[in-house]
């Protein structure tokens, strides 16, 4: 018998996501799809991909319902989910939130890098962090996770062993990551108009991307000092995929084979972490919900280099959340997520 | 338990998506998986996005062992399955071919199409032909399948509801088709250098391709006449996907109405068939087994245009592939197979 | 010294790309560059790949002003050029419209196809249809041409070699045309989102294009017979190039030989036209003026196949429209047109 | 009456650059044009785009006849250009050369880098470094120029203006950069083919690209201090453009108004780079000879980072050889170079 679960925001890009992947999850049933903007109308004719929903409508967002399911999956854009979120947790709803309302422990956080103060500043600090790899223990006791966002995933992942063995040093760290254009959502602007995106390279927000405290956060808790990155996102002409390349200084006396070794120690055992044996590439992730992982050292520059790749709406976004969701729920970790990426 | 499967050929595109698919089927466990390039090297270290195959190589290709299985895929180039084809035919063994070698009854097309005689003529007529839709039955019961061409695939599916019911003339039909990359193999040559098909779109072997008479034969099958077509291959700089664009004239006394309303009546209890409303798109199909399927008509030049979507490598090849022997083995017939593209 | 020229709508693609090609003419000088939504703000803010204008922004549109000009290309919407074409026309200004406003010579076929009856109908058949290679008197002498557009550009110079020798049946054509993305403007909606376009193929307005009349119109004054085409339009994602292919049954007696070598006898002296020897590919003519073209005959089918490229910017719009400015001025016809794609 | 030029290796994705560019240069004509693979065999049968070489065969290379022409462009593979390049320095000849073969000044690089001994060291140093924004005067008088490569051009642009004003920490440069495909040259292996690349990014020779030391020879040339820099190239799905990532911590003292404003006065009168006031983006220099450069500061981190855009066939190769030919030449600098961008 499957849990009833809710997708709020289900028509972007995040939300459709989730649709697909609960359509092939054994133990949750979507009973809810909420969209602004297509109330009333069949998902199929909007998202002709989810044969499985052909004949069901977008539904209203009706919070009553949603505090009566088994857990609730909120994709909604950043800042909208606050109230909604604070509502859901104080009623005793498990909650996956996929924005980034919930994921900073600092109130100050959210005026400085959202431009508006937290709607609901209590609750910070008291949602887990869902990165399973990392905080796997708070996230299975929890009622409410913050979804961590699609760049501090792969950052996070590539730079976690190096930060936890203390090989690098922490205020050295440079991170380009590049993500393909579904990061940047569903919503309409010349940014995203075919024409000038397909065979276009840029890098965008290059000092002030809404992902740089959350990496912080985590890589200083981490650490257990208090870690300031340099981020900068670029974007890339394809649909889906995001590679993290993440540099910093060797710490004092660490060889290059301490770099290259600790990723596959640090992940022995995750069933959605892989190792490779050469530089990660995005396409291999495509569709599902893991993260390759690689790091090397150029002892003639003394600087580790560790870089990361994810789908980023699977591992970065959706897939994240139905793993999460999983952990709360007691469910087998992997339960209706692919390992295997669509290739080519 | 598990029935255990071979495939022949695993390390094309076609074979590769054929173990992405059985990591994720329930019924069907893939104990052989030869490669001739690659044999004995990890699968992953080949196709890294194959996460359920790490830890194990490629196998060597015995024919002794693949009799033995409960049915065996084979995915080799064309010509290439005849002598293997025919020996796990008379052994008994449950196949399904995914090459053109055992699709076309007639032995003179051989010669004429692919450029040699045939192999093992006396075991053409003998297979059946592996379109579910049009030819469940014989498939059901049968223990060697010819799968359809990705073109035919999705040619057939659009213009069997106008055939079948009498509504075009069959001398007129024009089909021009577009294919993503993925159809042209794994094979390096000038034509699928990044740098040249991005951005590029042309047709191919404009007059001669082998599929013409594969939809030649089943047109003729559906119609009871003989059926000859003009078919135009184009490439679209995409890896998967596969649109067949088909139009006819009228017959007579044939209104608008009657085009626009057969597919829905013809495909109405279809698993793996989608009428849609608008034209159909490539996107919403990738990496599922769905063909979407669209019809119109004219009456200012009285023709018919019926047009149908499909993932090259999904139903028009290792998907559908996976339908027949979920039909041979007596399985669900949907069992393994998504019916979710993955989106954008 | 220069003509003076100017170009309305000049931040359109199509504008933008008289702009480029009019940077790097020796003969014809862009005085004004009008723009309704970026007037006033500087060229290089909306289009920094035209270093040419760095320091000048875009002028408001002032007919007085355009009147006083040796040549106004207007690059509007369908529709929008009626009233300011008449107007200068009136005035006896040389006018390339890029438009369909002064294409079609019967006024009923703009309810019929453009929705809405034409504001200036006195003017139909007043003005010379701008394909030089079909009518290159006529434009010489002409004060206004109305611009071809670029599905009739490939389509008639596939056709026009075959039709003029009456090598195929006129009332069995059958055209399937695939066009880059930048064929539907710089306007948002969802059909253009990256994310929707990349790895994905469709035909659309399968049977109702605007183009459609124009083709026929220009195909019957070829033919001297009534022609209708079927004509069904796809999408492909490329943001330039555009395919036709044309097919048609040969006419009574037509042999193989005929068809294939009629587009090299036709087009003999042109200098914008490339007969091929193998089936055209769009990329090959990016950034230029050129068209290729090839043609065959499937005796099997006793059809004709013929095949052309064209960049859909270039000989599809502006690179058309400076040749018919070069022609209507007196100028060399290649003046300032690049007769060689960008390739890769 | 123009100058006589040679393209030796005429036929790779460089090599063909050179001939289009030149077809529309009225100071240069491309009396030779070379090709190992392809000699005898029409240029446009290869190139269908370079229409202007029509009736033309490659030739075959002959140094005598080299060394008798105004100048000659050496496009071939690294290593090959050596003892060519050698012959026609001591002959007199002008030579720009294309590959890395004279770039480099310290002998004992080249088997470092390129894994084998330099084959005629006694030209390493005498060679201009042919990067005119940073060496115009060397190069006007030289009679050999070692033409840069794609990345050394975009990071040394980019960073030029900061080093030279001593606005940075020469000792914490962090370069990550990304190509498109066509910088891997025309040659086919499983890297480059269309299924593979397409939707896919990736990092490649993270510690070893051979443009390191160039990059590092002309930085320290520019600082006076010896540079190590970590650099990390990317392979972007798209084929042409090349972005360069540059960041590095600010010398004490500096202000971020310091590093905004550097770029705009370093390059005030150059006229192949622009200095943009958002992150430039690649494809706005498609076709063109020009270099977007643009430059921030991150108070926060105490970091600047500067990045710069070009065609890496044009600026990056191409199109800077010719600027280089016209310098030696005497030419005006800009003589048939395009500085306006194909676009979109």
């Amino acid at each position: 018998m499957s849990l009833r679960v809710g997708v709020v925001g289900a028509s972007g890009y995040t939300g459709a996501e989730l649709l697909r992947l609960l359509a092939g999850h054994s133990g949750l049933e979507p009973v809810v799809a909420t969209s602004r903007e297509f109330v009333g109308r069949d998902i199929v004719s909007v998202y002709p991909n989810l044969a499985a929903y052909a004949g069901r409508p977008f539904d209203e967002l009706d919070p009553t319902v949603l505090e009566s399911l088994d857990l609730v999956f909120l994709a909604m854009p950043h800042g909208a989910s606050m109230a909604l979120g604070a509502r859901l947790a104080a009623a005793g709803t498990r909650v996956v939130d996929l924005s980034a309302d919930f994921r900073l422990t600092d109130a100050a956080a959210y005026p400085e890098w959202f431009g508006a103060p937290h709607a609901a500043p209590e609750w910070l600090g008291k949602w887990a962090y869902g990165l399973p790899e990392l905080n796997r223990d708070e996230i299975k006791g929890h009622q409410t996770v913050a979804n961590p966002g699609c760049y501090p995933t792969a950052a996070l992942l590539a730079l976690a062993p190096l930060v936890r063995g203390g090989l690098i040093e922490t205020d050295s760290i440079v991170i380009t990551a590049a993500s393909g254009v579904s990061g940047a959502g569903r919503g309409l602007n010349t940014g995203v108009h075919f024409s000038h995106v397909d065979a276009n390279f840029k890098a965008y927000t290059v000092t002030g991307h809404k992902h740089t405290p959350e990496i912080e956060q985590e890589l200083s808790r981490l650490s257990g000092v208090d870690v300031k990155v340099t981020f900068v996102p670029h974007l890339v002409p394809m649909p889906r995929g995001l590679l993290a390349t993440c540099t910093a200084r060797l710490a004092s006396g660490v060889d290059a084979a301490a770099i290259t070794a600790a990723p596959a120690e640090f992940y022995a055992s995750e069933p959605f972490v892989r190792v490779t044996t050469e530089p990660p590439e995005t396409k291999y992730t495509a569709g599902s919900n893991v993260c390759h992982v690689w790091a090397t050292a150029d002892p003639r520059t003394e600087r580790a280099i560790a870089i990361s790749a994810i789908d980023n709406l699977g591992k970065g976004a959706a897939g994240q959340a139905i793993q999460n969701a999983n952990l709360m729920l007691g469910l087998p970790e992997t339960l209706g997520l692919p390992s295997e990426g669509v290739y080519p």
